[in-house]
């Protein structure tokens, strides 16, 4: 069988294959009504075009309106059903040999944008936001530093995948400003605590689970069936401020730390299209409970990168390499336990994986630990750094290199060659405006 | 001048005279829209009739559509000009000497229900719930029990109100079942953690503050303008399962230890209705930082109560009376701190006060306290218990016994007598099921 080929041209470096088609909300300028797109190459689809003209002529969506929102909850709510009958709906439409939408000039002219002039808007309404802490070499380093050897991670930590409820209303899209929070810092001796911007800006490398269904209060959600609940990921940040951290945190974990603001990537690639990148998740010591135990316990070999570009220079360098493979809680783990006490989950729900650190110093996924709280400087075509400085622009990509795949219409997955095939998720993250 | 009396007969020990008249949203039968009220007496007065009607006249409301609304968050957004006014004319329209509500039998009809025969919904859509810990008793005994005398309140403590993000989902009205939730406790010695049904079911006493316009993404509410984002208060119970907390909560505080459920009460009680009850809030030592330090530092004096009526019983007993005024730090510098990083609050979040403890052991606001962590059982009418168990019953309520005070229509205050006065604001929790 032939690797299925779109009309769209697609350069091979592309991020958005036809076997990608990762979702998204864009507003084709900025007086517009945000609707529902998929990436292609470097256009993006109008889903919201393609339902008017009926070519969502499958069983579920035929009549829905679901592409005729300002957001995806609708669809995020239809559960996995839904979700595999529009990727196979819109990889028939887009496909070089499929002549409905290829050969219909008027549709064509209506339906496709060119990426790089349309507003992309943060593609769901974010009920609740939670992130998780399910990086061990993440959890290990912030311990060492933080509670030295002896109990550098917390006994807890390997019973439960740790995380805390984060803030919803500061959740923003990848291009948009992070203004420099200001705060309370630790008190030198007896002194009043420090008072002012934050000295000790950072990011953290993370992705995030979209909730699809979910589930009503009272009723938790079967670790074995939690994968369904997750539509799909996006590349997060979750920028930290240091100094203001370390001072509020006890007893009550992160504040206005992390609540000035969080980034995430404008397009959600899809667990169906990540599946041909699924691999063995670590084994846990001790063996988790029962509740927390899968059936196959699932991880995808994501490589991800960040580049930092310093005020004022011309060039990125990439200051570390990891993988979503250094999760050793699986996201299905994290959605199970987030519910096992009957907290209900609603459509459009992120879930963010935590900083998502390898265990080699190039490989750690936050300034914090990168440089060892300030300790050890980053050096960067000769210029050195430790926290974030204003003008910074932090660039984070996810990349999964597998083999080559056939994503056939119906889904099935094949492998046909040795061919390294990219499906790229990227996140632009520009200057940190001056202090106000 | 004489006391405002309204034409709806409202009996002495009522929670709801005309001088009160807060804010909630019911449905007159499951199946119909719900749409915003006031409470006046027994009855509910339906704003979406009020406002249909045309009576809403003055400058700011005259042909708004914020009662047509299924929640308040429009009306919230407005800020405090459109509260004034709407307060103004409802106290205006339900005096006894108005005839335009009053001899309109045909509105009459149309636009009271009887409040026991409605019901009632949360009455906002809370895109982000907060929970402070600002009572300082509160922070004590939680440090004594678990961290022991030496260091019972973290540093920190006295230099900002700390708070955590809490779960928005899980919040639910008063009257909703609260299903006991399953979870992980501390292993004893080398075992597993417990896995099961909470063995440590709590609730917290606590009040939260229902915000009004709120702020920008980067622009901080300076605390002397806080007051006008807060439209009022609830009764909130922030039911937590003390063992869960335990364990999870190092580092990064409460999470599946309380997101199985939030109580809040039907009725907002404004924060002009309570000016009568405003009081000089505690002395801080140290002084707060300039960005905490108030022009007025105000706290309202509203005797709290929790009632316990045990699974079986017929009887409740009073557990534990406590007062809003044993806050340390003030509603509005919590609001001024969480915004103080650039967090943005949007119409309709919730802040929690967080527990409110008085300084004796009869004035504890949780059985975490009141039972010091099940070591002292409490005993109520001849029984004893520690935790909640399942079918217990569970009820707040909240009353300013001030002096005679008279809200004049243009809702200035004045003193005219020694009479005791009344506002109740009540909360009731109905059983906890049994484990699924």
């Amino acid at each position: 069988m032939a690797l299925l080929k779109s009309f769209v041209d697609v350069t091979p470096d592309s991020h958005f294959p036809i076997q990608n088609l990762p979702y998204g909300v864009f507003k084709p300028d900025s007086n517009s009504t945000p609707r529902p797109a998929v990436a292609i190459g470097d256009s993006v689809l109008d889903l919201s075009a393609i339902s008017e003209a009926g070519l969502f002529d499958g069983p579920i969506l035929n009549g829905s309106d679901c592409f005729l929102q300002p957001s995806l909850n609708k669809f995020l709510a239809m559960g996995r059903p839904a979700w595999k009958e529009a990727r196979s709906t819109l990889q028939r439409l887009l496909s070089s040999t499929e002549p409905s939408l290829r050969d219909n000039d008027v549709l064509r002219r209506k339906s496709f944008y060119e990426m790089s002039k349309v507003e992309m808007v943060v593609p769901m309404v974010i009920g609740d936001y939670t992130d998780f802490f399910a990086s061990m070499h993440h959890a290990k380093n912030c311990g060492l530093m933080f509670r030295g050897p002896q109990n550098a991670i917390n006994p807890n930590w390997f019973r439960l995948p740790i995380a805390y409820h984060g803030r919803a209303s500061s959740i923003v899209i990848s291009g948009t400003d992070i203004i420099r929070p200001r705060g309370q810092g630790h008190p030198q001796g007896d002194s009043e605590p420090y008072f002012g911007p934050s000295k000790k800006l950072d990011f953290e490398l993370e992705m995030a689970a979209v909730v699809g269904p979910g589930n009503e209060l009272g009723k938790p959600i079967d670790v074995n069936n939690a994968a369904d609940h997750i539509f799909g990921l996006v590349l997060m940040n979750d920028w930290s401020a240091r100094d203001i951290q370390a001072w509020e945190y006890v007893p009550l974990g992160p504040f206005l730390g992390k609540s000035f603001g969080t980034t995430v990537s404008p397009w959600i690639v899809t667990l169906d299209a990540l599946e041909p990148f699924s691999c063995q998740a670590p084994k846990q010591d001790p063996p988790p409970l029962p509740y927390l135990t899968e059936k196959e316990s699932v991880n995808y070999d994501i490589s991800l990168e960040v580049q930092l570009k310093p005020s004022g220079k011309d060039e990125s360098s990439v200051i570390t390499k990891s993988n979503f493979q250094n999760l050793y809680w699986t996201i299905t783990q994290q959605l199970a336990h987030h519910t096992v006490n009957g907290c209900n989950l609603r459509p459009g729900d992120l879930l963010g994986t935590g900083t998502i650190s390898g265990p080699e110093p190039d490989s750690y996924g936050c300034l914090l630990e990168l440089t060892w709280n300030g300790q050890k400087p980053l050096s960067m075509n000769g210029t050195t750094q430790t926290f974030l400085q204003d003008g910074d622009q932090v660039t984070f990509s996810g990349v999964c290199k597998g083999k080559f795949y056939l994503h056939c219409l119906d889904d099935v997955s094949k492998e046909v060659g040795g061919k390294k095939y990219l499906i790229h998720i990227h996140i632009t993250i520009k200057h940190l405006e001056n202090e106000r």
